[in-house]
């Protein structure tokens, strides 16, 4: 590490004699702060993460492939993991402390039941009769669902599709990771049982009503499953209104039981981008992975421009400026961030930037 | 006021001495407590309110007769209020702290736009076609519809129905009324600007999903009406659950915002009573006021047989023993309560009680 | 009740009409609301309270004469209830929805432990040595000091002082009676057994320190005695602050575990008027009882002029007009109102108003 | 990373095909979560960091050599950060998410104005009359004094004592930089102008009242400085407490306007070990630092025993078994860990475990 201070104002002698002082107390697992002053020292944070975008054309032939290459039972999850080019594997980090992958189930497969602390959302990108089990409930998924797993809750997958079914993962994994806190437990057989009706959560949690008799604790969304229609038809119908500057008509999914996000730790969006609309450019800090789950249009992350379309998963980093255009028509974006985390501790600062 | 002390225990002297003191203080706007134990020492709540029943056989035709009677401007909201046995009209008490009445509008008739600190429901009784605008958005009422109209939102009310339309209001104004609290304004002119689309509310906060770009406090609910058919349907789902012993399936309407009760100082709910049942008795320290949506039944209040049918209205004062029972079918209730006034000073007491 | 309609425009007959029609509904419980406008349509609340003052130097010997014609055991608590002049004794409402008593405790005297769900504070007129045990701690009270009793905390009163010991009562207690929750258990013996050292929950809690072992719900104070010394102190040292133009130096007294206030009812505060001081007038929609803890003054309440000196005990009923002046040097009120109330359901509105 | 899938059961061809499978997908920044399982299914965390303990003898002389070469204004502030051996310099991790270094202040000495998302809070280790400024307000600091920063306030060290004075510094800047959200400003001159008295938040909060023409966040501590004699008094009276088996009698420093963590990110203790206690063993999804206040003892730490005397720091990570005892008489420890962060996400576990 450079020593800070300048060469010129020292003699030889108090330079030796502090790089004596700094090896020595490096042997002590002690380090001088006036030479890490880069990491501590910053007008602005230092990002890690960069703007990143897997395209679909590259990645469906590539979990279609793994599908030939191991099977579900081998792999336990068939997931292609999204690592952001600033970090190792082993971190899992797609942007800042979120992970995303994307997850292939075949025809007759099961990804066996387990849970852990991290928590998990699904948004599925192509096929349909793939089901995901949680907690007893059983949801078939369709194109365009967002489904959730809480924490500690049992899930497991499967298809009873006559075709692949992919979506992408979005897990809190890196920030648990990172806190210490990542438990797993196996269920010990395949599949959990499946103890309540198809859908049981909506009936019970998406209709403005509240059954009086079931506890909640308002931390996890009791909603397993935001269905496509439903969703894309609330954003269609609020497309004359004026919405964000910065982001269109941005909305965010949310837990009937708190009026909150979805997850502790992340919140979720779906996001409509009008035919024309380009949004002005602003940056946060909060990290975010985006899909495009309808349309095409392009990004300008960083300076950088990206294009974009249908099934591709792009990613914006905290304060990164960022504006979003479509192209050719509407588009509807897809993403999550770690919003919350940064709210919940004052972090969480927002700035216009002059178009870029 | 009569002495608690025993008087055999006494001298005429001391009771004299004692009854001067008595006279002596109340003039000086002051009172022995120990004289006045019954409204301290209470093991139990000496509750005012009693049960009773308006039947609505003999309300529709009174609201009717009124509108003859009176014109809507005349009487600005043309109500007949429920006033319980125990209270003077005045005090606009139906149960407890909190009111009900009956209010119908004729075809062309508008209630003009007022506003105010108390808070308002409505469940609509009878027809289709007259509408609620609250803060510029308009929401046609069909019957069945739960409307709400937070505190201090401009709202007037209309029809353009051909027969007439009529429902129950629920407010809050004895409770503001006893805090002093009760502020009003007239809007001024008759009918305040549509300024939103029609069922705007409903495009944006009953999908699970928030518009980002909307400041709500999460006191009120944003949503103007809760449909019918989608709160019905919601019930009707839920029939094969277990529910709860003492209500059956008991649905609370939510706030979208915050997961809790659609106004601050009102729980409102929405009850399947299935088939054949009767659900044990208990008592609680809030105050209810039932309409029958749906059927017909009866319930037990205090010991007290109340037969009901569709249209009926009742109340079940506060640690008043009751149980319901639904009868020739199922039976919808609807009803609401001052529980969450009770819930935020830690004074909501239950209790399961053997069956009458 | 009057007909608000102006008789001009109608018919003798359309009059005999309404008149029947009126009479008739009141048979069926049922009032036109038409006819009750004046109890809903506010443009300020019409409240009922009307300021008033109790002078201690005509307490002072009441009190006194009620310790020779009543026993602490007969009376349970030997207390004269300070009661608005707008209501009857039973409501036992000093303002608004709140009590004010005047308790004294004799020499050898003991006042039996029970419990309920009214909350109560002590804040000491005279005398030193009497004391109040809470849930197994006993603390000696000196003038000035703040005690308070949460809702279903055992409680009970004694002395080991040579001479009467006075304080005042502020409870909740018309609150919960209108709300019907009112609930009373007695100890079933005298006094409660001293489970904890002297002012044990001082030690726990007074020092910006929390025992982790300790589970406490938030809701009430764990802090049993608000010393005198203490607070004084505190008021004395921001002496030179700004403080409100509307109240001096006005500290609300907290509870360390919520930072909120001591009562989830009642708020409680003590006051520094300076010398010289007249605070500007406002008024708010919360009933406050005032207690002259040192100095004299006057207060100017919805127009009235109220000299007060230490004792006296006056009352400022909500939205009326308000201000403070100390008279010949500094004085300190305590004082306490339901403002909480006020503000947990939005209704908490002030104002700032010409000086009168 | 090695093929997760045993080698025996696939042909030369498929793994092949694997193989080149992973380098092809690696070029995409896309990685097989069947090959990442050890970051991902994890029975209990895989804690990176490790426990450790810094020895004030080793430290004190370092900390005095860095006077002799690096002047304050050079190093700006001078700080040797404690490293935890599991970690590199820059990510200044001593524990889990969390920061510890000891800063030294030579007499006439100032370490300049700045302020930065981070929140801080200082531990004096030795010497008296140094002082912290923090947003106009300056304390000055004596040994055990508990001194807090909350992000963002601007804040200014120096020293009016003859001799040096040295402090731990504990920061969440580790956790900060993570989320990418670290900004740090300058104040422009060496010193912000002190606006307020000495202590003068010490009058406003630390007395149960709250100046109520304040407004407060309730996110941050508005007091200052914690000080040693007052937190050690409050420790000692609860001696005889039972305490907690695991932690003995271990208080939370705890912020006046919330009840809650005097920092949003961290938690702060002071724990008072009785002559021969030896607390139970458990571990906790938190990560810790401790730093030993007064007396002596030792620590088993994941199995590791880990003697101690006043002046040493020393850490447990996140669900490494530890427990504590005290030797030669009573021990004080002061520590702060990140449980808050823990807590908001439901991810705080604790478990005893069997006396190691």
């Amino acid at each position: 590490m450079a020593n800070a201070l300048p060469a010129s104002e020292l003699s030889n002698s108090l330079t030796d004699q502090r790089d004596e002082f700094y090896r020595d107390i490096q042997s002590q697992n002690v380090e001088a702060l006036w030479n890490a002053r880069s990491a501590i020292v910053q007008t602005e944070p230092s990002v890690q993460s960069v703007p990143f975008i897997w395209k679909w054309r590259e990645m469906r032939p590539r979990i279609l492939r793994a599908g030939d290459l191991v099977t579900a039972q081998e792999a336990e999850r068939r997931v292609l993991m999204l690592i952001n080019p600033a970090f190792e594997s082993r971190t899992l980090r797609t942007v800042g402390c979120i992970y995303a992958g994307i997850q292939m189930v075949l025809p007759g497969e099961v990804a066996g039941s387990h849970r852990h602390t991290p928590s998990a959302q699904r948004f599925v990108i192509e096929g349909e009769g793939a089901y995901t089990t949680v907690n007893g409930e059983r949801t078939i998924m369709s194109k365009g669902d967002y489904v959730t797993t809480p924490k500690m809750a049992w899930h497991d997958h499967g298809s009873a599709s006559d075709k692949p079914v992919m979506w992408l993962d979005g897990l809190d994994i890196p920030f648990v990771n990172i806190l210490d806190a990542n438990f797993f437990e196996d269920f010990g057989e395949e599949s959990q049982p499946v103890t309540k009706r198809a859908d049981d959560s909506q009936y019970r949690w998406s209709r403005n009503l509240r059954p009086t008799w079931e506890a909640v604790d308002g931390e996890n969304t009791p909603l397993l499953n935001y269905r496509w229609t439903k969703s894309r038809d609330a954003l269609h119908h609020l497309r004359e209104d004026v919405g964000s500057p910065y982001d269109g008509i941005l909305m965010e999914y949310t837990n009937p039981s708190s009026g909150g996000s979805t997850i502790p730790t992340m919140s979720a969006f779906l996001q409509l981008l009008r035919k024309g609309e380009h949004t002005k450019a602003h940056r946060h800090t909060s990290s975010t992975v985006y899909h495009v789950a309808e349309g095409a249009g392009y990004s300008i992350i960083g300076g950088q421009h990206f294009p974009w379309e249908e099934g591709d998963t792009f990613v914006v980093p905290s304060w990164v400026t960022h504006e979003h255009a479509s192209e050719g028509g509407e588009a509807v974006l897809f993403s999550y961030s770690d919003r919350p985390v940064l709210q919940a501790f004052g972090l969480l600062r927002e700035a216009a930037v002059a178009q870029q």
